[in-house]
C-alpha cells in the first residue's frame, strides 16, 4: 500500500498532528501564520506504521516522495546537498503525536562530509566551529544510525583532550578536531564494516530509517507502557534545513519573552548576539545585548521581530518564549512556546491578556497555578537569594522569617516588643509559650508534627514555622542549638522557610507579601465562576477578620479547644476536668460560660450575615493538663522544700493532678476518649458551649446584627451519639430562647471523620442539618496512619520511594479516602437529597482536593484563612473543569 | 358484623393462633393430642377487633355465643356457676397472637362470692385457702376490671397484718381474711359507686370487657411499639375452669421435666405434693416428693403422667417442663413448655432426641447455644456455688481459677512448680513474667486491656485472666493488694472468673472442663453441615496441638511477634532494633533465623497437610524494648554505683537504649510504624521470616511431611506495599528452592485491617493469593476506637446506655464494620471471583460474627484454639440459617 507519505511544512497544519506528529504539525502552523521558519518537510506517522507492518522495511514509494521534497528544500534555501559553496545541512528529528521527551533520537548537521565541512568553515569564517559540527555529527550518526557503542568515541575524545592538556571540549583546536574526526571514521568503519557514508542522500536515508527504528527501541516501549501511549501510533520524521547565526555580521541569534517573565509587564524581554551561535548567548563567553538594542543594530529585523512577537501572542493567546536566528540578514524563528514566569507575572499576564481580549476571564482564571498563589500571601525568600540550607524540618506554617535565636517565650516577647527580630527556637511549644510565638518572627521546633501545638498555633497566627526538625540538638541550659556539629548560640541569626521546611544559616533577603491588583481581579473573576462555597477555619476574632479580608463566605470550622488553651482560662478548664462531682464541674463550667460567650459574640459579629460553624470540644481532656513529667518534677521540687502548710497544700494539688493525668492517659489518644465521646460522657460541657453560642446569638440579635450560628458535633460514629447530642444542643437553644424571649435560627450538624459515620450516613442523616468531612482524621482512620507518627517515621520513605504518590494529609487520596467520601455523599443524599455537605481541614485549601470535592458533589470547602485565595481560585478552576466534562 | 366469636378449646388447633391467640391455640393443641386440660373456651381476637371498631362496645351477638359456651363448660366439669355444692370457678386470661408477657391482665377464681366461697371451703376442707382465694379475687377484679387504685387494698392488708402482729400474708387467720374481704367490698362499693358484683355471669362479662380494654392500655401500647407489634392485632380471651390440687388425698400438684435439666439423662425429673396447691411445691413449707414416688402414691396417675410426658416430648420434639394438677383422682395438665437446662444437658438431649429419631441432626445442631459451649472448655465455677464478688475487671481470658496471691513471677514459678495453687497478681505483665504466668492458676492485673500482654498471653495459654481491674491497689513493696479498703496479703486466697471478669474473695468450688461424647458428636454433625472452613489462631506448637485437638482445619493466623518476645530471643531482637547499619541488623537477624525456622518447623509439622498462615512481624518495634521508665531507673541506679569500667559500659548501653526508645516513641502506636510499614522500611526482617518459613518447609518436605505454608502481610493500605513485599517473599522462596534444590507450593496474602485496603481491594487483588480480615484493627479504624482506651474509658458507658448495642470488639458491628467488609468482598471478587477471603481475630469465634461472615461470602473463619468448637457449631448454625433464607 502506498499513499502520500511526505508533506512539505507548508502543506500541513496544526490539526494534522495524527499524521504529522506534534512537532511537524507545529512547524506547519508557524509557517501558516507567516513566520519564517527554516524550511523542510515531514514524513508521516503512517509511513512509520507501514515500516513496521512491512517487517521494518522502507515503505514502497517513500523514497520516491522524499527525493522531490529534498529538491524542493534545496530550491527554497538556495542550498544544495553536497554543494561545495553553499551546502544544504539538515536536522532529522522524530516527532510522535504525543511528546515523548528524550525517548527518540535527533541528528543535526546532516549533509556534512569531508568536503562540505570546508564550505561551512569558509561561510562562517570559523573552521573550529565547522569541524566541531562535523565531529558531533559523526558521533551522533554513529550512535543513532549505526548503533555503535558510545564509549569508543568518548574514549577518543578524552584521550585527545588529555594529549592536548585541555579540560573542555571547547578548548580543542581545529587540528585536534580534525584528528578526532579521522579517528571517529576509523571506528565507524571498523564497527560497521563499511566506510562512513559520504553522500548526504545516503546519510538521510539511513537517518530516516533509524528514527523509525527508534520508535521500537526498549526505552521508548517502556515509556509508552508507563504513559499508556499505544504502540501502533508511530512517529513522524521531520527534515529541516539548518540555519546558522554565525555567518557574519548580518547574522545573529537570540531568545526573548514577549512579556516580562518576572513582573508580567507587556514589554519584550530578551537578549541576542550578532555573529554568534545559539550556545554563545547562554554560555556567558560574550555578553548578550538586551533585545531592544536590536532596534539600532538592525532596525528592520527588530521591526519584524516585534511584529512576529505580537502575532505569536495573538495566535497562541499566551506570553511566548521565542528562539530566533538571523542568517545573512534573514530572520528565522526556530521555536516558540508558552513562556514560564513567576506567579506575580502570571497574574498580570492573565489579567492583561483577558483585558486585551485575547483570552476570556475563564481562561485567565484557568491559567493561574493555584498552589503557587499561596507564596504571595506570605513573606518569602527573595527569588534571587543564595543561601545555605543547614537542615530540613516539616513545612508547618508557610512564610519565611529571619531572626536572632531565642530559646524561651518570655525573652522572645521582651525582645520582640522592643523591636528586635527574633526566632523562637524550642524543642516544642505549649500554651504557656503563646506570647513568645506572637512576638517572634517565626518558630522553629525540634519535635512535633504538623498538628503539634507550635504548628497549629503558627498557622493560625500566620507565623512562619518549621517543626519537628530532628537535626536540631537544643541545649536549653547552655542556650545553644547544634546542627550537624555546628553550634549556634542565642543571638546568632537563623532563617526558616515555613513553606518548604528549610532551615538556613544567617540572614536571607525577604520579599513582602504581594497582593497586587491583578491578584484581587483574578479572585473576583474566580468568584464569578466557582460553584463551591469557600469558608474559613477560624478560631479567633483575628482569624475571622483575616478570613473576611481574604473573601471567606463564612466560617466552616471554629475549633473551641484553642479558646480553652488560653492561659487565663486554663485554671477553670482544669478545675472542670478535676471535678469530683457534677456540681463541681458545673461550677467550673459556669466560670467558662461568659468567656466562651464573649469568644462567640466577637466572631459572630465579625462574620455578620455569614454562617459561623462552631465545633464543640474535640480533643481528649488530658491535653488541657500539664504532662506527667512536669508534675513529677514539681512534686520532687516541692518535696525538697521546707515543710510549710502551703507546701503541703501544693503537694496535695500536684498529687491529685498526677493521679488524674495518669487516669486520663491513653495508648492511642487519637482513637480515644475525645470528640463527641466527651459530649456523651460529660453532656454538661456541650450544654455550656451551646448556651454560650446561643447567648451570644441573642445578644447580637438585640444589637441588630444578623447572625447564622451552626453547631457541629465532632467524631460521630453512631447515630445514637448525634441523636443524644443534638438534643443537648436543641434543649439549650430552647432554654435560651425562653429565658431571653427571643427566637433565632440555628443548625446542628455532624462531622464525618471516622469510616463508620460515613458507612451509616443514611441512618445519621435524620439527626443532622448538614455534614462536614473532617478529612484529617478521616485520612488517619482510612489509612490507619497517625499523622504525627507517620510523617515523622515512615511517610517520607513512602513518598521518596513512590509507594504513595502524594502526602495524603495534603492531597486527598482519591482511591481510598475519596472513595470513602463518595460513599458518604451518596448515602446521605439517598435520604436527604438536599443536605449540605462540605469539607473542613487542611485539604479544603488544596486545589486537587477542592476539585475532587466538587466532583463528588460537595457544597463547600473550608480551609485556613491564609489559604482562602487558593481555595477561591481552585474552586473556580474545578468548576471550569467540570463544565468541560 | 357478626360471626363465630367463641371457640370451645376442642374446636381450635395450633394453626389458628391468628384468631385464638397463642395461648388459646396451644390449649386447643394440648387437647387434641389427648391431654386432659381443664376445659374452657376462647373468645377470638376478631371479637376484640370488633370491640375497638365499634368504639369499645361489646360486639353484637358475642354474649349470645358466650352463654352456651358457659353452659357447655358447666356440663363438661359437672360444676355450675353459683352452685353451692360444686361451684364452677374459672380463670379469665388475655392471649394475643404474639406473647406480650406481663402486659395484659389475668383474673383467677372468677365465680367466687359470699356463698360459693363457703362451698369451696367445704370441698377443700381448707377454709383459710378458700377465703384467701376470695380475698385475692376481689383485689384482682377491683384492680383489673373496676380500675380502683391498688393502694387502698394494700393499706387494708398491711393494717390487718399489723393488728394481728403477723408479717406474711400467709399467716393471716381465716377470721382476718373475712374481715379483709368485707373491708375490700366497702372500698369497691365506695370507689365504683356500685356493690361488688355477686353474679358470676356478671363478673365474667365485666372481666371479658376488661381484657379487651387492657389491649389498649398504655403499657401494652408502649410494649407493642417497642416490639413492632401491630396495634390492630387484638387479643383473644381464654376462659378456663379452675382445678385444685388441695381437694383431699386424691388430689395433688407437681412439676416435672421429661429429662434431667442438669445432665440430660432421659429420666423424669420433678416433684409433687398430694393434697396441696401449686405454691406449696415451690414454697418449701412441705417437702415435695420426687416424681417417681407417685408410682406408689397413685400408680394409675403415674402411668398416665409417664405416658403423657412421652407423648408431649414426641409432639413438641423437645424436653418438656410440665405443670400438672390432680383433682379428685383426675390428672390435669396445666401447662407444658420446652424445658430450660444446662449446656451439658442440652447437648445430651439434642443428641438423644436425634438418635431417637424425633429430630434431625440439623435440628440437634441448631438447638445448641454456641456461645454457651465455651464454658465447657474451661474450668468453671460450680453452678451451685455461693460467693462474694469483690471487684470486676475485664474478662480477658475465660476459665475460673482460685489460688494464693503471689506478686511476682519468680515466686509464682517456684511455688507453682512445687505444686501450690497460686494466682499471679500484678499491675501488668511483661515478657519477663511468662514463666510465672505458666506456673500460676490464673492472672489478675490492675492495668491493661483486652490486648495487654497479660490478656494475650493468658488467652494463648488457655489460662484464666482478669485484666485492667482498676479497683485493685497493688503495693509491691508491702506485698498487699487493697480492694475497696480490704487488704489482701500474699498467700491470701482469691478467685477469678475470666469469663465474666469477676474477682472473688476466697476459694470457690470449681468444675473441670466437660467434653462429653455428646459434645464431640454434635461437633461432628456440625462439621457435616457447615460450609465455612474453621481455622485457628495459633502462635506456638502448643497452641497448634490444642487447635488440632479441637478440630481446627489449619491455622488462619500464626502471629510471629510472640516468638520474638521469648526471653531467650529478646537480646537478638533488641540488637536487630538497635542496629546502626544494615550489616549489624543482618547479623542480628541471622541469629534469629534458626530460632524462627524451628518455630515454623514445629508448627507446620503438627498441622501436617493443613494450611498454616504465618503473619509476618506486625507490632511497632518499641514493643520489644524496655519502657522509658525502666531504663531511666536503671540509669539512676547505675549512676549511683561506684565507677568501674563495667558500669560505664552498662551506662552507655542504657543510654543508647533510652535514645532508641525515645526515637521510636509514638503518639498513637496503633496507627504508627507497624505492620507492613516495618516490612517496607526494613525488608530484611521480612526476608528473614520468609526464609525461616521456607527453610522449615523444605526440611519437612525432605522428611516426607506434607506442608502448606501461607505468608500473610499485615496492615496493607496500598497495593504498592503488597507489590513490594510480595516480591520480598517470593524472592526468598526462589532462593531457598534454588539452594535446596527442591520446589514447594506457597501462597502470599494480605490482611485487610484498615479501610483503605478494603476500598482498594480490587487494585490490591492482583498481588495477593488470598485476603484475611483483621477485624480487631478494622473495628478500631472504622469506629475510630482504640480498643484498650475505649474499653477502659467510654465503651462501658456506651453499652450501659445502649448507645451501641454490642461491644464491637466482640460482635461484628454489621452496619459499619460489616458494611465495610462487604465492600471489600465485592471489590475483591470483581477482579478475582474465586479469591479466598476469611476472617481472623477474635470475631472469628463469635457465632453472630460467624453468621455474618458466611452471609457476605467469606470462605473461612479463624479464631483462638479454645473457641474452635464454638466456631464449628456457629458455622453449622449459620449454614442452616442461610439454607432457609
Amino acid at each position: 500500500m502506498s499513499g502520500k507519505y511526505v508533506y512539505l511544512f507548508r502543506e500541513g497544519h496544526a490539526a494534522m498532528n495524527d499524521l504529522l506528529g506534534g512537532k511537524g504539525a507545529n512547524l506547519a502552523e508557524m509557517l501558516h501564520i507567516g513566520l519564517n521558519v527554516p524550511p523542510g518537510f515531514t514524513i508521516t506517522t503512517e509511513a512509520c506504521r507501514e515500516y513496521y507492518r512491512k517487517g521494518q522495511q522502507i515503505p514502497e514509494g517513500l523514497w520516491d516522495q522524499i527525493l522531490p521534497a529534498v529538491r524542493n528544500l534545496e530550491g527554497e534555501t538556495g542550498k544544495e546537498f553536497g554543494n561545495l559553496d553553499n551546502p544544504l545541512l539538515v536536522s532529522v528529528r522524530s516527532g510522535a503525536k504525543v511528546s515523548m521527551p528524550g525517548m527518540m533520537d535527533t541528528i543535526l548537521n546532516l549533509g556534512l562530509n569531508d568536503r562540505t565541512v570546508e564550505a561551512l568553515a569558509k561561510k562562517t569564517g570559523n573552521p573550529r566551529f565547522a569541524y566541531d559540527c562535523y565531529r558531533r555529527f559523526i558521533q551522533m550518526f554513529a550512535d543513532v544510525v549505526l548503533e555503535i557503542e558510545r564509549f569508543y568515541f568518548e574514549e577518543v575524545l578524552e584521550r585527545l583532550k588529555e594529549e592536548q592538556g585541555v579540560r573542555y571540549d571547547s578548548e580543542l583546536s581545529t587540528e585536534s578536531l580534525q584528528k578526532i574526526i579521522s579517528l571517529y571514521k576509523e571506528i565507524t568503519e571498523r564497527e560497521s564494516k563499511a566506510p562512513f557514508p559520504d553522500d548526504p542522500l545516503d546519510q538521510l536515508r539511513q537517518a530516516i530509517l533509524a528514527v523509525f527504528r527508534s520508535w521500537g527501541n526498549h526505552r521508548a516501549i517502556i515509556y509508552r507502557r508507563a504513559n499508556r501511549i499505544p504502540d501502533d501510533m508511530g512517529t513522524a520524521v521531520n527534515i529541516q534545513a539548518m540555519v546558522f547565526g554565525n555567518m557574519g555580521d548580518d547574522s545573529g541569534t537570540g531568545v526573548a519573552f514577549t512579556r516580562s517573565p518576572s513582573t508580567g509587564e507587556p514589554v519584550l524581554y530578551g537578549e541576542y548576539l550578532m555573529n554568534a551561535k545559539g550556545e554563545d548567548v547562554v554560555a556567558g563567553t560574550r555578553t548578550p545585548k538586551p533585545i531592544q538594542s536590536l532596534a539600532e543594530d538592525n532596525p528592520e529585523i527588530y521591526r519584524q521581530f516585534v511584529e512576529i512577537s505580537s502575532k505569536l501572542e495573538r495566535h497562541y493567546k499566551n506570553m511566548q518564549d521565542i528562539e530566533f536566528t538571523i542568517e545573512k540578514g534573514k530572520l528565522f524563528i526556530l521555536q516558540t512556546r508558552n513562556g514560564k514566569c513567576t506567579i506575580s507575572a502570571a497574574l498580570r499576564i492573565a489579567v492583561d491578556l483577558a483585558r486585551e481580549g485575547l483570552i476570556s476571564r475563564e481562561e485567565a482564571v484557568r491559567r493561574i497555578d493555584a498552589n503557587q498563589l499561596g507564596t504571595l500571601l506570605h513573606r518569602r525568600i527573595d527569588d534571587e537569594a543564595v543561601f545555605n540550607v543547614i537542615a530540613t524540618g516539616l513545612a508547618a506554617s508557610p512564610g519565611a522569617a529571619s531572626g536572632k535565636i531565642v530559646f524561651d517565650a518570655d525573652l522572645a516577647e521582651a525582645r520582640g516588643l522592643a523591636g528586635e527580630k527574633v526566632l523562637l527556637v524550642r524543642m516544642e511549644t505549649t500554651p504557656d509559650d503563646i506570647h513568645g510565638v506572637l512576638a517572634a518572627q517565626g518558630i522553629l521546633t525540634s519535635r512535633g508534627g504538623m498538628t503539634s501545638h507550635a504548628a497549629v498555633v503558627a498557622r493560625h497566627m500566620g507565623k512562619p514555622a518549621v517543626c519537628g526538625c530532628e537535626a536540631l540538638k537544643i541545649d536549653y541550659a547552655k542556650r545553644t542549638v547544634t546542627i550537624d556539629n555546628t553550634v549556634y548560640k542565642e543571638d546568632d541569626i537563623l532563617s526558616i522557610d515555613g513553606g518548604t521546611g528549610r532551615v538556613i544559616a544567617g540572614q536571607v533577603p525577604l520579599r513582602d507579601p504581594d497582593l497586587s491588583d491583578e491578584f484581587r481581579i483574578i479572585l473576583e473573576w474566580a468568584d464569578e465562576i466557582r460553584q463551591l462555597q469557600v469558608m474559613a477555619n477560624a478560631d479567633t476574632p483575628i482569624d475571622a477578620a483575616v478570613a473576611r479580608e481574604f473573601g471567606a463566605e463564612g466560617i466552616g470550622l471554629c475549633r473551641t479547644e484553642h479558646m480553652f488553651m488560653d492561659p487565663a482560662r486554663l485554671p477553670s478548664v482544669q478545675r472542670m476536668i478535676l471535678a469530683q462531682t457534677i456540681e463541681e464541674r458545673l461550677e467550673a463550667l459556669n466560670e467558662l460560660l461568659p468567656m466562651q460567650e464573649k469568644d462567640f459574640y466577637e466572631i459572630l459579629k465579625i462574620m455578620q450575615g455569614f454562617p459561623v460553624t462552631i465545633r464543640l470540644l474535640d480533643p481528649p481532656l488530658h491535653e488541657f493538663l500539664p504532662d506527667e513529667e512536669g508534675i513529677t518534677k514539681e512534686i520532687t521540687r516541692l518535696q525538697a522544700e521546707e515543710a510549710t502548710r502551703d507546701k503541703e497544700e501544693q503537694l496535695y494539688i500536684q498529687e491529685v493532678l498526677l493521679r488524674k493525668v495518669r487516669s486520663l492517659h491513653e495508648q492511642n489518644p487519637m482513637l480515644g476518649h475525645r470528640g463527641c465521646r466527651i459530649g456523651i460522657t460529660y453532656p454538661e460541657i456541650y450544654s455550656m458551649q451551646a448556651r454560650a453560642v446561643f447567648q451570644a446569638t441573642t445578644r447580637l440579635l438585640r444589637e441588630g446584627v444578623e447572625v447564622k450560628p451552626l453547631v457541629k458535633i465532632p467524631l460521630v460514629a453512631h447515630y445514637n451519639e448525634l441523636r443524644i447530642l443534638r438534643k443537648v444542643v436543641t434543649d439549650e437553644a430552647e432554654k435560651v430562647m425562653a429565658e431571653q424571649g427571643i427566637t433565632f435560627e440555628y443548625k446542628v450538624g455532624a462531622m464525618l471523620e471516622v469510616p463508620r459515620s460515613i458507612l451509616t450516613a443514611d441512618t445519621i442523616a435524620p439527626y443532622t442539618d448538614f455534614y462536614s468531612y473532617g478529612t484529617n482524621d478521616l485520612t488517619q482512620t482510612v489509612f490507619g496512619f497517625s499523622r504525627d507518627d507517620s510523617e515523622a517515621k515512615f511517610l517520607p520513605f513512602y513518598l521518596d520511594n513512590k509507594i504513595i504518590a502524594d502526602n495524603p494529609f495534603v492531597v486527598i487520596d482519591r482511591e481510598g479516602v475519596g472513595q470513602m467520601m463518595k460513599i458518604g455523599v451518596d448515602l446521605a443524599r439517598s435520604v436527604k437529597p438536599d443536605i449540605k455537605i462540605g469539607i473542613c481541614g487542611e485539604h479544603g485549601g488544596d486545589p486537587s482536593s477542592i476539585e475532587f470535592s466538587e466532583k463528588i458533589g460537595l457544597d463547600y470547602v473550608s480551609c485556613s484563612a491564609f489559604r482562602i485565595p487558593i481555595a477561591r481560585l481552585g474552586a473556580a478552576q474545578s468548576a471550569l473543569k467540570n463544565r468541560k466534562a
